[in-house]
């Protein structure tokens, strides 16, 4: 059996060692356009940045050690130009000397990756201008910045990498402004938890601009966007976003899907039972929403290079599909994401479900050094199944979502977070660790115990906002229109509410009006709970800012 | 309704609160015997060592809190002292005046904790002998070490408490001895594991003696040991684990449990349907093994107190069980902990699971920064449900352990590791999250891919010691009676193998190891790997010693 793989990082490489595992007899060849195979791809922003200081660093595993140690023939520099599926054959041509031969194959393995996004904008092939996907580009742009003694830097798009190069060129000194079409960063992220990141952003001397559509690069090198603001800069980063590489399966007429992604089943195999694909290239199905769609990440395209290799091998493996969990660690801040968000649910016509939100230490209070964690928790209202959860904090975000991640995996409910039994000493994290508090909140909301009110309630008629935090604290701000009652004087003050409308309750972060609400409620009252409190409302006042300016 | 509680720390204060909330109209009453509610119990190490420096920050909630904002009536320094269950009522003492008085119940509920086990031995009550439970014991060390200028400590029992008093006596300056009767510290982890906690410590200065059993405390308070030593101090720290408070249940007929803890049903109920009880006092039962016990933890008394509260307000809730997940930190390192332990398997006589141990880096190795975390992970060789997993390392062990912990709550197996979606970027994990590659490598050994070999089996005439590392690695050391044969070099060597002796294989860590023998079974050769590698060799290795200096 020959099995041949084109390209050869994540899900390439990972399927070919796996291959090898499974089967010592047969041919395996890899076939990779670059000059590198196994290269950390995660980590070419922070090689620009210095954090990582050697580029040998970034090679995971060389030619060398394929054949040393899988057997497997690998040949950087070639490039595959086409398929031929009738005969299994491919085209391939090696770079250096423009020679183009045919290869057989039994099986073929498409992970050719994905391309970044260069919109057809006038210039964008300028000297100056990089995108960052591969080691040379990396290069490239360290070689630039040195040379070209570079101070001040454009990063277009305000996604994962172009937040990283932000970070990254800020630590290498340069002044950094980002621009980004939407009002918002990362938009796998709720508004009001992106202006976290915002806010962190340009607290660290990131200008944040957002609202923005990049419309051209000038000979110097200034950015122009369409909405006139014109940005001189010694050096451009666009990271728009990345496109599967879908010449070589469209060629051979391969069926994509809607989202322009190779289609594949659950062993990963594509239109031709002879071809598979695998990692960037190919359209994922989200578990949470059931769609389909694009999610260019190194984990779930080394498990897609496991289930190809094993099918090719004759063993039975399937791929569960993507949940989309992604962070990203940002100037001493961390924000992560796993299952959906509320916009999500929101564009697809869905009111089935309920969000609620905290802001709880992540580690004891008692404990010197407990910093907020702000969480937001997504679910289904009738019997609350966990659809999603996003994070910001500075310390310990990642464990977070990971549990609720592994939650989300296994159809878990917001019953089980109330439940379950985390790891607690004070240096890590409470006797009723965030991932608690987020379940019993949920839980309560499933239960019939906890009525939420919407955000867009406030200063409507039929509701009045309640504050029940201490005066001291409503002085230095609080909601328009609202009423101070604090929690410690409810009870004995309820005949100063109103029997009639709504109490919208809300504290600091949600704990004491939750107390309220279950008070009021025992009194005939019908509260309902602004999650999050203060703090969310200033992060959502943040973010509408945000969205205004863009307006 | 009236409800009274005995007991006004975790799961007692719990209990109260959540029942407030779940009924406005009841009377609540919380009787407690110390000075103190809600106190942060799990801080009291820290607060001796300074870490946490003011005392009030151990107090969570006061009793003027409960009544403001709770409208419960907290009675401190009331100690209950019988309960009349055919009468409801209960007999309490006020502490200061000595006088008592009773108490009606509708539903009591049972949170008087634990205390400390003092063994009968000459000279446990010298002055200068302490244990640690609540704030006057934490009080009373910190006023010895320094009215007494104490130098030196001696701790007795190697549990969390003992080398959580260790590590802050060592950060007072005091030069700590720690006394232990097993040939290991921490018991709920296994051997290997442990002596990476004994390891630390040791390199800390801590005199670290093992298989040493409490005999006496002489006059000068010299510390006497069964087996002949004797240690001169100036204090005497005893922590040898708790005993639950049972005297009330058992005076009043309950049913108590073998173990000696109170028997409850998953309603938190007694054998009296008026009497509920909660937290250390009472037996749990653990998910993974059914086996009823105790466990003196935080977290589950928490849910335990409000399972109570809502089942005493009419409500539908069931106390899931605990998993033993745990964690101690100290001298910067971290042991996690949850589900069962090999040695807990063994001792119950069951054969039916395997184990697996690995070593990776916490985040990827190209981003600087990278700690090893040693993880062993336990599953049913039947179909890898997971039983049990342990984690030591110096960074994000707690994170690991708890996604494990949630796995284990879901019943979930080591192909849902396998298969899990993890955060990555390079400051937090790897594309194979170390809880990935537990799950790939346990599955593999599931899946029949992959034989482990027994460490027991080394020296066996029927297996030959095969070490796939490369030759500068063998010199540096190697197991007894090694063959290196690195794996870059196997396929082109295996004429050099016996074909008729079982092939024990390792390598550093595990992973080249598992590569050498799929290969090796795919040649005819029957490999069995060595898991965990040289890492596991030297950690058991340690471990034995321990024991036999023990013996």
């Amino acid at each position: 059996m020959k099995i041949v793989i084109i390209g050869g990082v994540a899900g390439g490489a990972s399927c070919a060692a796996r291959a090898r595992r499974l089967n010592e007899q047969a041919e395996i060849l890899l076939i990779e356009r670059g000059p590198f195979v196994s290269f950390a791809n995660c980590g070419l922003p922070y090689y620009v940045g210095d954090v990582i200081r050697e580029e040998s660093k970034l090679l995971v595993a060389s030619p060398e050690l394929f054949r040393q140690r899988f057997n497997i023939e690998v040949r950087t520099g070639h490039e595959a130009i086409a398929i031929l599926p009738a005969e299994r054959k491919i085209e391939v041509r090696e770079l250096s000397s423009g020679q183009s031969y045919q290869v057989e194959y039994d099986a073929l393995v498409l992970a050719p990756g994905a391309s970044p996004l260069r919109p057809p904008l006038p210039g964008l092939d300028r000297e100056g201008v990089f995108a960052l996907r591969t080691m040379p580009d990396a290069r490239a742009i360290r070689d630039f910045i040195t040379s070209r003694q570079a101070k001040r830097a454009v990063v277009v798009g305000g996604g994962f990498i172009g937040l990283e190069m932000a970070e990254n060129l800020v630590q290498r000194g340069l002044e950094v402004s980002l621009v980004e079409m939407l009002p918002q960063v990362m938009p796998p992220f709720d508004p009001e938890m992106a202006s976290l990141i915002a806010e962190r952003m340009r607290s660290k001397g990131v200008r944040l601009l957002l609202g923005q559509a990049l419309a051209s690069v000038e000979a110097d090198l200034t950015v122009r966007t369409r909405e006139g603001l014109e940005l001189p800069t010694d050096l451009v980063i666009v990271a728009l976003g990345v496109r599967p590489e879908t010449a070589l399966a469209r060629s051979a007429g391969l069926e994509l899907g809607e989202r322009g992604g190779i289609r594949v089943n659950d062993q990963m195999r594509t239109s031709d039972p002879h071809i598979w694909a695998v990692g960037d290239a190919v359209e994922v199905q989200d578990i949470v929403t059931g769609r389909w769609g694009l999610l260019a990440l190194a984990g779930p395209a080394q498990r897609q290079g496991r289930v190809a290799a094993a099918t090719i091998c004759g063993r039975e493996a399937r791929f569960r599909g993507v949940q989309g969990t992604a962070i990203v660690g940002l100037f001493g801040l961390a924000a992560g994401c796993t299952g959906t968000s509320e916009r999500t649910l929101r564009q697809a016509g869905r009111d089935d479900f309920s969000v609620v939100a905290l802001h709880p230490g992540h580690h004891a209070g008692y404990y010197p050094g407990a910093r907020p964690i702000s969480i937001k928790l997504i679910f289904r209202s009738e019997d609350g199944l966990i659809l999603g959860a996003q994070a910001v904090g500075e310390e310990a975000v990642d464990k977070r979502i990971d549990v609720i991640s592994m939650a989300i995996q296994k159809k878990a409910t917001v019953f089980d977070l109330e439940e379950c039994e985390l790891c607690y000493a004070p240096q890590f994290g409470s006797a009723k660790d965030p991932v608690n508090m987020a379940g019993m909140i949920a839980a309560n909301v499933v239960r019939g115990d906890l009525s939420l009110a919407r955000w867009e309630e406030i200063g409507e008629e039929a509701g009045l906002v309640l504050d029940v935090r201490e005066p001291s604290e409503f002085e230095r701000g609080h909601l328009p229109g609202a009423l101070n009652l604090p929690l410690g004087q409810l009870r004995s003050r309820l005949g100063e509410l109103p029997g009639d409308r709504k109490l919208l309750v809300y504290c600091q972060v949600g704990q004491r009006a939750y107390y309220a609400a279950r008070l009021l409620v025992q009194h005939g009252f019908s509260p309902a709970l602004l999650s999050g409190g203060y703090r969310t409302w200033l992060d959502r006042t943040a973010a509408n800012e945000d969205s205004l300016v863009v307006k």
